[in-house]
Formats: C-alpha cells, structure tokens, sequence
C-alpha cells in the first residue's frame, strides 16, 4: 500500500441559501473580482443577477468575462488575465461548468505570471508559483474542478487539452446549490454524469495497486450513488435531493479524498482525445469509449475477471450469477444500456458523426507520445488504443 | 435537506515513511514544539526515540508532558499550557490516543488565552479565539481527533467530561501511521473500533432529518468496513491493510464530511456518562449502551424499523428475511454478538462492576439537565435514559 498525503482546504457552502456568503470570501482578499461565465444560462436561471446584486451590494468592484467555450480557449484565458491585470482585480470568481471554473483557474495564475500566455505555463516555458485566490459556483454536476488544484486549457491552434495544477489553484471557496442546476438539459446532465464516473473509474476504481479497503469501499459507494441518482436528475430535473447528490458526489470524485493511496494513471481520460479534437462533449466521448474499453480489456487480459465482476454486482446491481466472467460481461451489458437506455446518450462515434479519419492521430496523443501508458489500470499499446477506437465506431 | 459548510484544512501524511515531514511542518510555526504524551507506550513501541531524532536532527527545541490521563484532566492542560507560555513554545505535538491529542488542542488554546486554568474557557468564563498550531500522531485508531476542530477534557473534581472547539483547534498536520497501533491491545483495538462506529451512528446514520444520500451511503459504507476490519485488526493486530483502514476510517468519521447537512444531537455519547463517573473507557462504555440504546427504541417506537432493518442489512450483513421489524431485530442480535464474540467486549455495566447507583445522577448528565434532548435521533426523556441504563445492568 502507498503512502499518500491529503489536504483539501476548500470551503464549501452548499444549499439553496448559501449565497448571502459570497460577499465575505470576495472581500477576504480584497475589494475586486473577475466573474467568468459562460454563454446566456446563467443569466436565463436569474443567477448573473443574484450575484451581481450580491456582489454590488457589498460595494465590490465588479468586472465580467463572459463567452467562455465547452473548452476553454487559451486565448480567452489570455483576455481574462489581461483584464486583471489592468485592474488590479483581486480575486476570480468562475460560475458554470468546468471548463469555466478551469478558465478562472488558468486567469488566476496567468494573472501573476510572468508573461501574457497561458500557454507559456502549460509548456512549461515560464515558471509560476503564484495565483489570485479563485471562488467557485459550478453549475453543472460534473468535473469537480469546485474542490480540485488543476483546470484544462484548449489550444485549438495545436489541437491539444493540457492545463496547469497547484495547490495555489484550488479555490478557496466553493457555492455548490443544487437548484443552480435545475435548468440543465437532459443530455448534459447524462454526460457530466458519466464524467463523474470516468473520474472515479480512471484513478480510483479500477487501478493498479493494492487497494486501501476504505477509499475503495467508498469510491464504489460513490459511483453506485451516482448510477441510482443520475437517472433520477434526468428525468426529474427539480428533484433537490438527487440534483444535490450529483453535485456533491461531483466534488468528491475529484477531490483528492479518493485517489489518496493510488497512483494510477487515468486511461480513459488519456483515450478520451475526441473533445479537443472534435470538440465534443467530455462526458459523451467517455460514455462511448468506456463500455468498449472493459470489453476489450476483458477480452485481453483475465486479470480484470474479479474487478469487472464487482463492478456487475456491487456498482451496477447485476444478480450474482456465480461465475465471475459471466458476471463481469452481464456488467458490460448492464454499462452499455445504463448509458443508451436511462442516460439516452449515443453509444458510437458513427452516431455523432465521427469516422476512423483521424485515428492514427489520435492513439499517439491516447498514450501521450509513447508507446503505452505504463502506470494505467492494465497498460495498453497504441495498436490496442486503435483498436479500442475501432470498436466506438 | 439542510444546508451546510463544510472545509476541513488538516494536512494528512498518511502511511509508514512520513515521519520526516514532520519537522517541516513544525518550522512552519517556529522553531520549538511542546511534546505531549501519555504512559510509556510510545517509548515502548520505539516512536519517542524517532520523533526525538526527527525535531533534534532540525535543531527544533523540544519540551515534553507526559503522563496524559486516559480521559485528560483540565490540571494537567493547565500544567502544559504554562510550559508553553515559560518557555514561548510556537506549536503542540500530540503523540498517542485521542485524550493526548485533545489535551494538546487544549493546552493550544490555554497558552493563548488570558488565564491559567482550561475550566474558565469551558465554562465560558474567558473568551478565546486563538491558540498555537497543533500537530497531532494518532497511535490508536479511535476518536478522530487528528482531523477535528473539538476537544474533550474531564473536570474529575466536578466529575463532568467537557470541552471547547474550534476550527483554530483543527491539527495543521496529521501524521497517521498505521504501524504505530500495531501494539494496541485487543482490548483497546475493540474499544476505539467501536468508538468509531458510535460516532457514526450518533450523528450521521441515525438521523432526525432528510438524508442526503451520498453522505449517507457512504457512511453506511463506513460501517461496514469498520464491521468488517476490526476484527481482522484484533486478531491479525500487525495487518497493515487493517490498521491502515480503522486509522483512516476513524479520521473520517469525525471529520466533519459526515456530518454534513445534519444537525442531529449525539444521543448515545450523552447517554455515555459512564466514562467521566467512574473512569472506565469510553469505547466500552458505548459498546454496552448501543445495543441496549436499540433494542429501547424498537420496543418504544416503531418508527426506527426501516432505519434499524437497514442497518441490519447492509452494516451488520444480515440476510433479508423479508420482514422489517424481524430484520431491525436481527441487526441488533447480530451487533450484540458482534460485540461479544468479535471484539471480545464486555457487554453489560455489571461485567465491568458497576451498579445503579449513581443511575439518577446519570440520566441528568445524559439530558444535560434537560427534560430530554430534543434534536436526537428520538427524543429520549430522563426516564427513559434511565431504563435503558437498567437494561445495561
């Protein structure tokens, strides 16, 4: 068992009425903030105004940056940086998804740095060690960014997601409100859903060492949680309890808490190379890649037999048939129709448009340049990634 | 559902190489560090020796007290908190069981207040709000106190356990390393498992108001693994993979994530008074009332079935036998067993040789001078204490 070190020194206030607080972590810091949001919703949920008011109320020095992409641009973290920096803004303050959250990190440390690209951090080119405080109100239950030290950029000039991570990164505080998250669709529910289990798989359940009985235990406690509840928000979007358990289950999957002990390389995440590419939803290319990956893993390598039958009984609610290998492909299935049949996402590629074109291309960036990822749950070769994409089609 | 804050700041190095972290984490603060322990056992299992070696290899000047009762005194805090205001000490290291720890928080808080004496901040008679750094080694797996901000002292001329807490009390660090309880007694091993689940039970399973699931189920989940692994810690005492997991388990289950969204009074902590009155252990004191607690209730109220049918399930493993009430009945028979055959416990006040006579002073302590407490799992008057306290003879 491997010795780890934990720390996760965000507050979190979570409820319907919570945000009375948002004045007192802003002006911790100083006497200004950068609001980062993405496109209209959070203006159409009456949520701008509430924190405008909020905010103005306490005589806050308000500036904006909105119109941040699925995918964070480097180039709109570069604007957002450039606004703090002429205005000696204090502290950045992400409401959305993910990807806005990750831009306020990246903001953040562009802020105090030593350059005007984010992409010089990304690449290492100059260093940085410093950040301005960073608040979050996610939106979505889905990446977890609201308690996690890292964000990913988009550079849509190289066709690369890298980003940047750092204690310094983590927000100081977090409003999670599940009725900020009523009004999302049913698809991007499905998809930020399934991105929550892609954590917990990737780095926490199936992983390559001993397991910690404890983190294990409640990683699988948190993604059966998951399974019950997401259909739950799905089809009742106004159902404050599972709304409030995805979005909390959605800071637990990354906060460090579970990975503590393991370090296993997430390879699903790394087969995930559609979004950047495609510019498709995360979540969904999970969705699509996740049930061909333990197929054809179960199909390469016995050893995954006892954890893909767990997973059947215990994560997916599959009846103990006595036979593991039959218990772990009857989890497969179970995965497979979990995601076309309650989450009503598509199951192929083909499905979203998206042909073996690029492959080539992209089982190179699946195992970052080598020729395997040798830390992931079982090491696959670019030939299995292939073939593995294969499959999605 | 209820709304709530949660943050927890404790730095945790979990694991058996993390001792050499510690000095940094002393030098954080400045450059001495007063060593709090209890009896010999520390000496015995040869961690005094490297925890000297540690701080006087870093040239960080070391004062010790020693000798901290197994429910600490408010004398021998207010004799460390003068050591630290002597000698301006700039930290407090607590080596050993939750008292030590607790005492530490203690002696923390006293140095920085304007009085000698720990009681008047108890008693409210001094205000308080600042306290030196405290680091905490747990060697026992049992009330968490390493990742809580609260402590516990015992008042032994007024006969009464009580405490102070704040986040300014929370350890800066903790260093858990399961080896350093490998020498815990069978006996002591049973008795902080148990404490551990009783702190489970108090105020995150048995609950008076809606339930969030994800907290929920993972502290079900808890449960079951500290069911499952504390025998396996008392028979196998040096199972790493067991002991990793009661130490953990035992931080979680205090550490405020548990806790979050309910607001439920600790009815079995009040109940247990055994402890301040007649000095016995506190894990053993609730191992006797739990199951008693249960069996009360269930008689009394019929509302508790599902809960305790429940529990019966999916902690204690009892197969469904499609009745409730006959579950919830079975789930108590197999925890009583558990704490007999398992833990090798005692399992009435009569084994330990204690009487009823001093039960009408009790079930006024357990009330705390209250008719009864009203925001408990249920509501349990004076009298009822009382009864239940007769079904523990």
């Amino acid at each position: 068992m491997n010795d780890f070190q934990f720390q996760n020194t965000t507050k979190v206030y979570f409820g319907k009425d919570q945000l009375g607080h948002l004045h007192e972590e802003v002006l911790k810091y100083g006497k200004s903030v950068l609001v980062v949001y993405g496109g209209g919703s959070i203006k159409k949920i009456g949520l701008y105004d509430k924190v405008m008011k909020e905010l103005k109320e306490n005589n806050i020095e308000v500036y904006e940056l909105a119109g941040i992409e699925p995918n964070p641009r480097h180039t709109t973290v570069n604007k957002g940086a450039k606004i703090c920096k002429d205005n000696h803004v204090t502290s950045v303050l992400g409401i959305g998804g993910g990807s806005t959250i990750d831009a306020s990190k990246a903001i953040a440390a562009l802020t105090l740095a030593d350059t005007d690209n984010i992409w010089d951090l990304v690449e290492k080119k100059v260093a940085w060690n410093n950040a301005l405080p960073v608040l979050a109100m996610p939106t979505i239950a889905s990446t977890g960014s609201e308690m996690d030290k890292s964000c990913v950029i988009a550079n849509v000039e190289k066709g690369v997601k890298s980003g940047i991570n750092g204690d310094i990164l983590r927000p100081k505080a977090a409003f999670l409100d599940p009725t900020n998250t009523f009004s999302v669709s049913a698809k991007q529910t499905a998809c930020g859903g399934f991105d929550i289990m892609a954590h917990l798989f990737d780095m926490n359940y199936f992983v390559n060492s001993d397991k910690y009985p404890l983190q294990f235990n409640v990683v699988q406690t948190l993604l059966r949680t998951v399974r019950e509840q997401l259909p739950i928000a799905i089809k009742e979007p106004e159902n404050y309890a599972a709304r409030a358990t995805m979005l909390w289950a959605a800071s637990w999957a990354l906060n460090s808490f579970c990975t503590s002990g393991y370090k296993t390389q997430a390879q699903l995440h790394a087969l995930e190379q559609f979004s950047s590419t495609y510019d498709m939803t995360h979540g969904l290319a999970l969705a699509i890649i996740t049930p061909k990956w333990m197929t054809y893993l179960l199909n390469k390598d016995e050893t995954v037999v006892d954890d893909f039958s767990r997973f059947a009984l215990n994560v997916m609610g599959v009846k103990d048939n006595g036979n593991t290998l039959e218990n772990a492909k009857a989890g497969i299935v179970a995965l497979q129709s979990f995601i076309k049949d309650e989450l009503h996402l598509p199951t192929s590629l083909s499905e979203v448009g998206i042909n073996d074109e690029k492959f080539d291309e992209l089982k190179v960036k699946a195992c970052y340049g080598q020729d395997a990822l040798p830390r992931a749950y079982r090491s696959l070769s670019q030939k299995d990634c292939l073939n593995i994409y294969k499959m999605c089609l």
